[in-house]
């Protein structure tokens, strides 16, 4: 294998001769074997990454500050990464030390490599076009790599979203089709009054829809960003006028509004709004979970439970219990729903456990977040396109179930009172008998009366007393 | 102890004849030893409970579903509540089972006997004036209780933001005092770049100013409530007219713009805004947290840290230690923030943990939201008024660190590039001498351009290269 | 109100006369207004104190560092304080800054103070019985309060182990009560195989024997206590012979088998053990939150869920549906549990909080782990009491369902394989029909067979294939 | 491609023919796509599997149930897997729902396909030997995916173990070098009494102990097995003398003290152990975040921060700021720490929300288990040799800050008293005069008696008075 002889603080190192990162990338390859999971799986980032070099040069080449024939050498490679070139080369593990160092140079390595080759030179020679000197011109980690993170962050929520939209959609067609179901209503798995089950299956399309809006919010925290911050957010070694020509550049190459931080020195040391976004996938997570604790309520059974609606049989599910099918899709979705939740901790620590001038844990905390991400998408899809879109309503069952409880006594309320109503529930509760029954029997109602006040579709939502 | 003889579902039961509250109150007390916090320490509650009922008295009776002078009965006695009366009476443990009944029951009750005063009858005369039949016309605990739970969200919000102004205040004004004080930035625990002791604190204004942001964002979540859902949502039992009619009450009696949920089915079982008011919690919590480690930090010492700022002295710092002065303020608010965090786990597994059309958990959040706004309240006042604004800066000690450190090298960047920079750092750190006599020495730069580029004005700010 | 001027290293102050604690204490009252519960609502940790302060006094003069009437003075006015005395002196927010140096000084104080009366001094008249010199000799407040707290700790847990053996005993009983009581078993929420109630029962009562067990081995990590540390472990100012004799000394006081550490510098800094225990409470808080979560579970209903137990009737359900009977006490449990669960997140922070020689964080994990013991205890015992031991059966419905299940089938793999099995449930589940008639049908078996092989009483138990 | 056409409950399914897998692992992979990690990348997990098969049928061939060929073939397959083989087939998704069902058939089907062969039968003709028939025979997957589940933990707990006691021995060598070198200690990062930072050190491998003794009683808690259970713990269609059987063929296998629990229906249920273990690790990554937190506080600077040790450096810290070099490793460790503290929640909702007879979501806690202590191993073992073994100590910058610092007033204590000593210290501070120089001027102790008293060497340990 041939290599190449580089440099760096610590010293000398080898570097295989194929490969286009350099030496500084190479020594986080050696420190940091922890997750095994690498920066290669995370396209959306690296892509973000090469849009800050591209957007960086490009600001740097206006200002007067990088040549041009260097800043079309970064801004060429930068797009080949862009449309998914070289994303093997970036292979630092995503959890590491050094606030993120390793993947900005990482990305500086393979961007300067790559652009010496354009330029005809070879990998290495780095007197043409230096890593540090030109490609991470007036930039500091501290600054390119939180924007590359937000830059990704805001794109992956884009995907998030639709994975909501197309779950939202599964349970309104579905609250349209169980529309003319009746069925009891529960509360604290009690008895309680009628409604439909496209009232029940509606809350549910309503729950996401509001939840996307959350996440519409939420992403509007992300496009802050701070270049032009450097080392600190002083924005030493960097041009009076390059924080806000970068910003203006950052919005052509990316095409999304990105803003540059009020304070930048605030804004170098802030993790609030990932916390912010962890704490909004978490009520995601949260309310997807309930839905999902729901369905299996409602679909328990067949025979020993409430069986009022049939998920679509996915797989067998017992090895040892023949004809057993469980509700398999939306006990994963439960689980991803843990998984975020756990997440918002270690998200949260990590963004308390920042320091002064620079939170050193943001490689934990973009780990997370992209993680968290993923995996929901991934739920959702599965949950309205192997769950959802199948479920299909008992119907008979459902009204059968109305028909013989006890909640039915609640409308009965305006017209005999709480204290009344009260007698006649406790009555039919420990004879065993319909409420129907003893109302009649005690007089309280006339026949007519009493079938107008029962009627279930007279019970599913606000009526005037006649 | 002369007594009346109360009923209810459960069977009879005696209650002293000189307290407000009734049998289901009773019970509940009995039932709830938990906490041994019982409601009447949440005035804001109580007060939005009678808010509730109030408002609920005028729409029924604006729609006929309520005698004249039954309405004035209860108007006046919730009115005596919102002024301060009667609080002792709302006994109820703030952790209990019945997703709220016995605390909506608890209200009902004191207003009924009160308001049976008012009219010139005895307590316990429900012949008259009913807690359910009347006070609680037209609601359940299910709307009722979690609107009451929400007006009292909406004021505390209010006062948590009241204090953090004043937080940022006095963190603004120290920006103002320390513009002047250059010091060393710190990444990394490690020397950085000058930056001035002003921008250090102007960002924890910052900080807390788009926390303020943050938490006026997730006010308005609030701002949406479910009068009009009844038990489940369909609003059995109610007057078609009524849920417009009690969301114009509603506005009247609080003065403030809460709007009825469009789904109210889907309201009655959702308990999104509170973990996502928690989680917002949690990050000003988290944001807090980390500016008291910092000022803890800084004026660590004061012979053997950092010792840039002093603190002032509160209290003797040990009982063994003679002149020994600790930083209790920063960290009492630290302690404060480890509590809201936990807390977010709380009210994330309560609200996961909701079934179906009913939340039966929300005693739970409720009691940690209002404890945690409480708490961040007190800790902020006192973070500010007892620490902050007490704050002074070692300017010499300051100046110092910056004239002896490494970091200075980093100016050169841009005059001599990276690696040039990173050999005279290394020198510099290994022989302990300094970066100014090893860039002369190497004559990489003229002792005029030297003096210009670490003129420490010079280094925290963007700068134009000569 | 007379007073008495005390002094301290931050100045003079006025102290009324009429009370124990001095100006340290009173220092602390103004500085930390956080929670408003105080060190005065827990009282084994107030006895705790002065355990620690009698022991210490003892050790002292056994080494000859106090004098005779010293001691005798400070061990009366500790005895008073164990024997409930003078508990309302301790006034400090249990979450206060300095490390629970508040805490320390105000036993301190309110010791030295009684004890000067003793002697018949003056409260305030130091210099014949000093607060610091004499009560904290040999001390300081790393190693007194959390000695204090572990034996605190130790106690309580007792008091909670206690709790858990009436719940306990209270499923155990109603598992000898349920043992032929035959219904279907659940997983997933889907039917399974048929087992008896009572071996339903008898797994909670083993899950709560487990939870004391390791209750039991985590309070053994509390004994290990680090008095003879002083301010960080090293020591000093204490007789070579003080570490020993004062473990004595404790032991004797407490009749408790402490033991001090075997690394004092280590011990002083280290929150392992409340950690753990927090993790011990946390799993408590888990398996009773699930056994809760089932036994809402078992008594849905009482017509559209499992209905195959009552729960004892504690209040009436709801201020608008007559006759709704909650499960109010599981409900109160499960958020106990949540309480708890969250307040671990809280405890770990605030140990992974504390720096160098030190854990300045003690404060709030002594007020969460005492809160969380406290809740859990009452929560226990209002479940065993209010709602275990009135629980009923409804033998006949589970019969039923067990009658028609599909379930029924696991029963036959050994005898027609786990294929032809399968066939058989899937007609039974498609055409509503029972596997029973579906088997003969086919010829699977004889009637004979089939017969004896799904007689429930031969499926809830291990059986030898004929 | 070949394929063979396999058959379930759902219907037929066509497989690749060189898959040793079929068709229930074929559809759990189209059912989750969640997070990309497949159980093949848990290699212990995947031999613990084919331990439980093997045992297993040992025990079914000596009790008659399964004939010798087939028992043969089996085991036969099973070693092979033990040894390494065929792990590639284990293609199911980490996270799924069914509780494990996916991964014990993908163990089943791969067991009996590759049995098949060994007997020169062709994949999938499980006429001569059935995944559910034979290699699942008296198994459910509820007994024999947590058996499974536990066996892989306890050999992944002597793993982590290990690498903890490389990491204690690191700490322990660096006390005994740095045993002579004396430093300030520090609380609440104030200067506190002098120490040793061997001391220090010390303390650091006296918490690792600790914690390995904690771990070491928490992988008991796993020995305990549920194999016997079946389906939900009355051991339905197993042998009456099975559960002993199968308890001591378990034990031949994996050489392993496993013992059958008490109670099966309770064993089924229950993820106690699992909580317990994962409250552990918590602990243990609370106590490692500490011990990083310190390592970095005590090697900050190199000029502006403590300064009292040096860190190997291991990359160079930073694009922007030549020279500088960051503690990188123990920043590694710290977010494993924050990964494993979030799991911990993620681990406690998926044990809360098990209902009935099974916890269904104990593949997220087994992934979230696994995960963590392979993380925390990768973590520990980098944390010794990259960073530990290289630590230096600055000797001199350590001796200077004692000479300098006030806290030496507090060995004066028991000779001059707690308020003279406040005095000294006081004007100390507000002077920037020495301690030493002050005690002499005001006479409070004559020059022989300082030297004594205050010599660091007399400082560092329990002394009697003079």
């Amino acid at each position: 294998m041939k290599t190449r002889m580089e440099h760096d603080l610590i010293g000398d190192k080898e570097i295989p001769n194929e490969v286009y990162y350099g030496v500084q990338t190479a020594r986080a390859q050696e420190n940091f074997h922890i997750t095994g999971v690498l920066l290669s799986q995370f396209p959306t980032f690296i892509e973000s990454l090469a849009k800050v070099k591209k957007a960086t040069a490009l600001a740097n080449y206006n200002l007067g500050t990088l040549e041009e024939n260097k800043k079309n050498a970064i801004c060429s490679a930068c797009d080949e990464i862009i449309a998914g070139s070289l994303h093997d080369q970036f292979v630092v593990d995503m959890i590491q030390g050094g606030a993120g160092t390793s993947i900005n140079m990482n990305a500086n390595e393979v961007i300067a490599n790559r652009a010496l080759e354009i330029l005809g030179h070879e990998k290495g020679e780095y007197q043409y076009l230096h890593p540090n000197n030109d490609v991470n011109k007036s930039q500091s980690t501290n600054d390119s790599y939180p924007t590359a993170f937000r830059i990704a962050l805001f794109e992956k929520i884009y995907e998030l979203i639709d994975s909501m939209n197309i779950l939202r959609k599964a349970f309104s067609n579905k609250a349209d089709e169980f529309k003319d179901v009746v069925k009891m209503g529960r509360t604290q798995l009690q008895d309680a009054v009628p409604m439909t089950l496209g009232q029940e299956f509606h809350s549910f399309a309503t729950m996401i829809e509001e939840d996307i809006q959350r996440l519409v919010d939420a992403q509007q925290l992300v496009r802050e960003m701070n270049l032009g911050a450097t080392a600190i957010g002083t924005g030493i070694n960097s041009h009076p006028a390059y924080a806000h020509e970068v910003e203006l550049r950052l919005q052509e190459v990316t095409g999304r509004p990105f803003v540059t931080a009020k304070d930048l020195v605030e804004a170098t040391q802030d993790t609030g709004a990932y916390v912010q976004i962890s704490g909004v996938l978490k009520r995601v997570a949260t309310k997807i979970s309930k839905i999902c604790n729901d369905l299996r309520l409602l679909s328990s059974g067949p025979r020993t439970g409430f069986n009022e609606i049939n998920l679509p049989a996915m797989q067998p599910g017992s090895s040892i219990m023949p004809g057993k099918v469980n509700p398999v899709i939306p006990e994963v979705v439960n689980q991803v729903a843990f998984q975020v939740i756990g997440t918002d901790v270690t998200i949260t620590m990590a963004s308390e456990g920042g320091q002064l001038q620079l939170n050193v844990f943001e490689p934990v905390i973009a780990y997370n977040l992209f993680n968290s991400i993923n995996m929901m998408k991934n739920a959702f899809e599965t949950l309205a396109e192997k769950c959802v879109v199948g479920i299909t309503a008992n119907e008979e069952r459902c009204k059968d179930l109305v028909l013989h409880s006890i909640g039915l006594v609640t409308a009965l309320n305006p017209y005999i009172g709480y204290e009344n109503s009260t007698n006649v529930a406790k009555e039919a509760l420990d004879s065993g008998r319909s409420v129907y029954d003893i109302v009649l029997e005690k007089k309280l109602l006339t026949k007519e009366e009493l079938d107008d006040i029962i009627k279930p579709e007279n019970m599913i939502k606000p009526r005037e007393r006649k």
